[in-house]
């Protein structure tokens, strides 16, 4: 066997996310189209290991998933041979082999997502409406400010939804800037860290958006990670499509 | 009756272009879907004027559109009333009483498209696949020096669709830029004119492309033009989908 790296791109909004849901073979996932075609491609079922899970309608600019492919099929250019398979809301946008010792998720040093918002509330151009919020003006200083109490490293399991079991909730924020967007119109809020936890995202930019809108003063940030607690401060979960895994961060190969 | 000057963004992948198609009622079209609305809003027919006709699965930022409104209907705010009853593939961006000698087509001093070209062979990314044409690389130096043969005013109806009876065919072509796109792997050509025949810019970017792939010499663009024949010169239309009407320029409102 020999491990391939492949990075995806995709258009979410047509899935129920990364992966496969028990029981719901039904449901459309990259993960169950990525792994369709790779059978397919090896004649065998071949499992593929995301960086870590997008939710249903979030996208991707560089997911990065691993898979152990037979050695006999090591002479398929996949890249090519995924792109001519794969429904065209899934783009492979590289492939390589990559050290056994290379683990898409357990390598990844950090991730960066992008959340688009769109700043105006009389009209939201329909070219973008599949990829971003439109949350109508935001106080971008108070969002700033508030933005300030999030960097660093925190318990962030009041971020998290509500019942998801994972080790530790602790993660560091590393970035967490406000950048242009496409149009005028937008503000891309882009988010790095050694990792997230399920949701965490959306509902940063949910609190976020809420003190953008005059709803909390930014020191509520602090109230809301110190209650390690959802429900503690009340305001609404980002909606999925204006959220994009822009970018994970992996060491050199020859370091693994 | 009171004109009003609507300005329209849409995303033309699931229309039939903008005009309803005579006898097809069942043809999902911009214009269609508008006169549906203003129908409900104005309580009687209402007929939209288009500055021209996009085609099958063209986008616009601004096509701008004129209609005559009731004047009991006047103080409806007609954007936010569109906007709520639109589909959410059609947005208006704007919405103003004009005077009566305003209209979209006529009084149009130019219009500006802007087509998209993916340059990149080995993938597409899904976000963009419904706005650009997959073409690989491209020849860029003997694009520009193509498009310096299409600058000015000529006769274009080798670049029209066979058997459009239009009176005049000439054009004034008065910009062709090629500017960056949203990602590295795009390129928009701009072209700016004092209007243009049916299919012409996808016929003058089909010509350029072919150009760009080798097929012919810059020069071509004299021959084609001096045809003024489609089939003098072999080459295949742009895809709708690249294409965009950016922006219809009219005279300052008290000078009609």
């Amino acid at each position: 066997m020999k491990r391939l790296q492949l990075t995806l791109a995709y258009d979410g909004t047509a899935y129920c996310g990364w992966q496969i849901q028990a029981g719901r073979s039904d449901q459309p996932t990259i993960q169950g189209e990525l792994e369709k075609v790779l059978a397919r491609l090896c004649g065998e079922t071949v499992r593929a290991h995301g960086s870590g899970r997008t939710d249903a309608g979030v996208h991707a600019l560089e997911q990065v998933v691993h898979v152990d492919i037979p050695d006999s099929k090591t002479q398929i250019t996949f890249r090519r041979a995924l792109n001519a398979l794969l429904p065209d809301d899934i783009a492979c946008i590289s492939a390589r082999i990559v050290p056994d010792a290379f683990h898409s998720r357990y390598s990844a040093l950090s991730k960066t997502y992008a959340y688009t918002l769109w700043l105006e509330n009389a009209f939201l151009l329909p070219q973008r409406r599949a990829f971003v919020w439109k949350t109508g003006p935001l106080n971008m200083q108070a969002m700033q400010a508030a933005a300030a109490f999030f960097c660093g490293e925190h318990d962030f399991c009041s971020f998290q939804n509500v019942g998801t079991p994972v080790k530790s909730t602790v993660r560091n924020l590393t970035a967490l800037r406000f950048d242009p967007g496409q149009t005028a119109h937008e503000c891309v809020v882009r988010l790095s860290a050694n990792g997230f936890l399920k949701q965490q995202v959306r509902n940063m930019l949910g609190l976020l958006v809420a003190i953008g809108r005059g709803q909390y003063e930014p020191e509520v940030v602090e109230r809301a990670l110190a209650a390690q607690d959802r429900r503690a401060i009340a305001y609404q979960t980002a909606p999925a499509q204006g959220l994009c895994l822009e970018h994970v961060e992996y060491p050199a190969l020859d370091t693994l």
